[in-house]
């Protein structure tokens, strides 16, 4: 009899999360032609093949696989090509090469989507807890990859000199530049950091332990950096003088042969850029985006400022509203906003602060492939804060912690200025 | 009035060689999705969408473009993409890029091939001989093509751990080994060599001038080295013996870790290989096929015998049929086939010669960018003749030159051995 | 009348500790060679030569050039070849062609160095504090040098299949082994951390400003990790398994081919280590050196502790005496010691810490070329503590933060474990 | 008794020629320093020490260890050190790392030197007909090794900014610029080229076997191309048009940002280059030299020519003198003289021919180590005939083919037109 558990309702709420973040991924890509889906434009980005592919047999391997009985792979040799980089789960098809897939093809793998989905959603009510967990992160893990989606599509279309928009929409009419940088104060001595478990609400493992962090007097910028305020730094001459920058991040512009955000271009005498709509003038009262740590610390330090520290950030964003703010819903418009000039902490960009991704104290990996999900990052990355306009809502809390390379930048990233008091 | 030009027997017969041509690059792309259709597996190799469009941008851009007043281009923007190597026709995207354009799409190019077919088809009879021979060089260029794009395919299946087949078959039937390797005596002393112009038939510019060459006492193999010679070669340490390499080719067999012929694969302890009917045991009795120059010489040192100079090859191929032995007609079963003891020169596998690539005495290159059609690949290449299974049938002939770099080996490459009197 | 100055006190020691530093360095290379002296085995080292006279140009051009009226530089090309990083200086030879120089030979670098001794000695005692300062520094900034010298010489010398020994030295009497580890409980809560400015004696500018830091219940081992327990570590699968390890250090492992210390070799089935005095077995009792932060990491991980943070490190070696320990003091026997079970902080090997390298709260970079010795390098690097055997003794303090990337390790680099409680 | 063989003329004869040549490479480091001999400075080129000590071990294990009864290696470790290419010989120093070996020292290698000199003169007169050819093969490969040693040291100095002069010179004395090229026109038909075995005097295995080649009507020019003709074809754009340059060359020409032949420089608005005298002026009536066969391809192309075939060459030089021109006989000088206006086909520069480096009909190399001599070289090299001024005189003829790569040209290479008649 199932009577008792169709009304139950934690894992009825699961369920509908779980369809609604499911839907949000076909959603994605339903503009997509099968070869859009299958191209990889560089090592750091996949195709939206795969990413499709690789959320499903997230839920497949860890849900399906592992704890329903008599379950049976969708086809044997998808594992392999599907894991990401789980070395409990064995070998694995190469990340340089996921490009290199034009079978299995998008319809298949929206065909495997379908088949993970009913079979999890018929095995859900009765899967104790802790697998109900796995299904929750689950659902968390397929909300980043919708970013990654997101951000790698606009650097596959980037690359192609038709420059073709994803998805059509007006031009953007200007609006007034926002007002000068204004300066909130920073709390000071003890805070509290991060999430404790068990937790009344999801949390990544990284967001814990909660404990204490001192605070020094400082200052945060209200609002972010904006692409006006960027193409002065240019214009100064900022990407040539080795004076504001990091040594790596010197290395990088010279190697690299940086002088503008990611898909900025001059045409015309004008700064444009190129994003999900295509290639457009960049406007100058938008949050600017598409940044590496090493631009963005250059840039602090050519305004006489610094990045924040994550718990600066943290302590500034706690008791705001994460799910405000310029956030993913549905797949069109994603790009940043003008800013407006008040506080908001969460959305358009991720903010790039001057933590290096470590383990807070007491922090340990949980057991077996999922342990693989987060700790093993922690060497040479650095932290962003507060989600993008490519971030699924609801996804983000003043917590939680994304991490990149110093140089990376296809993400929507951008920079809040700090200050010592 | 149109009566005379409608009958002229030449432009009609142009007309019918253009129209099968083209047919046959759609016929052999007709198994292939989009997806299929965009990748690009390595430098060397093009994506099949980018074979279908270049092919057509040759007519459009040295035929259309040039000749036939008023004529507009399909696509203004497409040039740049589909360019291959022509200098005088300016920038154009980066060869290793060309997997990165999943725009234009499948069914965008081959709108694009019936536009520049009923274009040229309908300029035809009015153009002028000299240009008419420009859409004759088009159908030459594209079988080349269609032989590239064939091999290219079959690279791109191979890298993909799912191994999937174009075309399915009936595994193949095992046929009796054939005989021990018979000899032929060449012929001694003034061979004349290559194709002359004018010709009463096709013959590519480095083909000619025709000239005298002296043939030293010597003689041929009477069929292509198996399969089963192949693996007697290896299975005596041919691939870990450095006295049977030449300097740059035991370089390349140890930072490559190559040990077999490309697609070949131990499995179950015997040998596989791939091929456009999927992965299948290695039939011992048919001519080996994708192994690189530096292969077939050290094969050749092992056996004590040498490979024979591409005069040699063409003197004994002179007087027999280009047109017979196992050629592309259709894209079914494109696999060299048992050998049968005859001397068959055409067909199969190209048969690497010992001669470097390099100008005829008095050869010119044409004026223009059709002259850089050949003449500016002279350094570094070597000879191959003959043809292969993936030659259309009626491209070749006995003064035919093709040319790879010494470590290429996605072609049908085989080898003939010879050996001095 | 030179009277007064001759016999002020502070430039007359700053002249002693000059003098004394600049002999050190020209000892240390009194067994070398002039070719010995001109090889760079590897882009992060520098030739012998290089280091001698780039410690020169630092005094000869902070301090001669900017601040003794008509000081001629010895050679005017020599600036462009010495430079190491200071942008503000201009362009400079390219650090991976420190090795191409041949000339100036040794003895002509050993004549600039007396030049600059003859002309700074001179100068000294007229010079106002703040140059003085910079005299310190550059006595500073020369025993970071002949550390690096050391190690350098040390991996030259372990490229060359001769594998020479620098120093004869009898072959070590093997020890005891050490007691276990015993663990020291840790500081928690509010400490002060780091040096500030004004300060009796000299620090860099990194160390600083003195800042209070939270510490977690915690414990350090009171001595650094064994060659005995790192090859339990090895012959239990340490290298193999890829749980123990960050994923960096994993694509380490696995790219280069790591299975042991720098240095280490299997011979006759016992280990054996390269060092100053040749190839010798290993010392089970001595501390492990030579390993990268990801090698210490995943020791610690498969140990079931974790590396301290430099601030735990740092309350933990505060009041314990620097000067202590197995330091460099001449040139012999630069080897990392048996431990003896105490709880010594400083000398035999650099200590791996958690902790990236990072500014600390307030921290500012000097203004000018001086400016850059420090600041700029603050990312991607973990910071180690404690000195080694090569380190000149009375070079570190507790609040001296030494730092290296991650895969670095031909430094003297060990780990001391520590725990949460 | 000795007395039979010591009067043996060809023992005598060779014993001379042994110390002649053995004391030409001495004399060729003595102005170098240890350091100077140590460094390798690019893959291509070899330390003057490892010429000098490799040129021994070829005398030591071909003659010596082989034939020698109770002969005892000098030091059993060097060998490892000092074999180039012998496969047979085992493994070997790997070849990008000969520039590490500050041990064993110049000295050391010079007291090898005496060493093996002693032995092998002591043991000459005793050794069969057999072994004293290999005698005369180690001579000529010293010679070879000496003409490199002079080149590699050039490189290695040109890459050092303070460009020293090995050899002081007084500033050349322009002359009056050559006579316009005239032309001299060739034999036509069967002609007999190369060397056979047995033959009166010593040639390398490459040359032959002696056989007949066909000439077609063609010219050569009576000199090589001077620096102010390549100034003007510099000055004509040839380096930034592709039309001259073979695909290969201009994709070199492209990525390494070829403008000028190696080792010039613009000063001043005119042109230098560096040579074993320091940089000076290009003087413009010197044969132009240091030019890779991608430009000499390239230059010939522009001025309408084409490279002479290696048989038209040799035909033409049959019957001069080989040991005239300007070939080395000491040390000072090096360099290409003012080109005379004569048909002078020997010393200057080594010509660059149009003909791949393939066997000549019949060709089998040795059995045994020295069978790697040449033959394993044959493939992706250009022969180049005719010595240079830093062949030692007396080892070249007009049966001599030398052969590089078609990108290299740190050798002294130059440039003969020929064109078709």
């Amino acid at each position: 009899m199932r009577t008792e558990r169709d009304v139950n309702p934690a894992s009825s709420a699961l369920a509908s999360r779980f369809a609604a973040v499911r839907a949000l991924s076909a959603d994605l890509v339903a503009p997509l032609s099968d070869a859009d889906a299958t191209i990889q434009s560089m090592d750091d980005a996949s195709p939206a093949k795969w990413h499709l592919a690789h959320t499903s047999w997230f839920f497949e391997t860890f849900v399906l696989r592992d704890h329903v009985p008599g379950y049976r792979l969708f086809d044997e040799r998808w594992p392999f090509l599907f894991n990401s980089y789980y070395e409990a789960e064995g070998r694995r098809h190469a990340r340089p090469r996921r490009g290199m897939l034009s079978r299995p093809s998008l319809a298949e793998i929206l065909d495997y989507r379908e088949a993970v989905n009913a079979a999890l959603l018929a095995a859900l009510p009765d899967l104790p807890p802790a697998v109900q967990t796995l299904v929750e992160l689950g659902c968390h893990h397929e909300e980043q990859h919708q970013e990654l989606l997101l951000t790698d599509i606009l650097h596959h279309f980037s690359v192609n000199p038709l420059e073709s928009a994803i998805w059509s929409g007006d031009p953007k009419v200007p609006v007034a530049m926002p007002a000068p940088i204004g300066w909130i104060e920073g709390a000071v001595g003890p805070v509290e950091i991060g999430c404790g478990q068990p937790s009344s609400s999801f949390t990544f493992d990284c967001e814990g332990p909660r404990h204490t962090e001192l605070l020094h007097p400082h200052a945060l910028a209200d609002r972010t950096v904006t692409n006006g305020e960027w193409a002065t730094f240019i214009a100064d001459g900022g990407y040539r003088d080795p004076r504001h920058w990091l040594a790596d991040g010197w290395a990088w512009v010279q190697t690299e042969g940086i002088g503008s955000p990611l898909y900025w271009k001059q045409c015309d005498g004008g700064w444009t850029r190129f994003g999900l709509d295509g290639r457009r003038p960049v406007d100058p009262a938008a949050p600017v985006t598409h940044v590496s740590f090493f631009e963005a610390d250059a840039y602090a330090s050519w305004a006489g400022a610094r990045l924040p520290t994550e718990f600066e950030w943290e302590a500034a964003a706690s008791g705001r509203d994460p799910n405000g703010g310029n956030q993913l819903d549905r797949a069109s418009a994603v790009e940043p906003r003008p800013a407006n000039g008040g506080p908001a902490f969460f959305g358009d960009v991720w903010e790039w602060t001057g933590s290096a991704y470590r383990p807070y104290p007491g922090f340990r990996a949980a057991e077996g492939a999922v342990g693989e999900y987060n700790g093993k990052f922690m060497s040479g990355q650095f932290v962003l804060r507060g989600g993008s306009c490519a971030t699924p809502r609801g996804h983000v809390r003043a917590s939680y912690r994304n991490f990149f390379y110093p140089h990376q930048r296809w993400q929507f990233t951008g920079v809040r200025l700090a200050k010592d008091l």
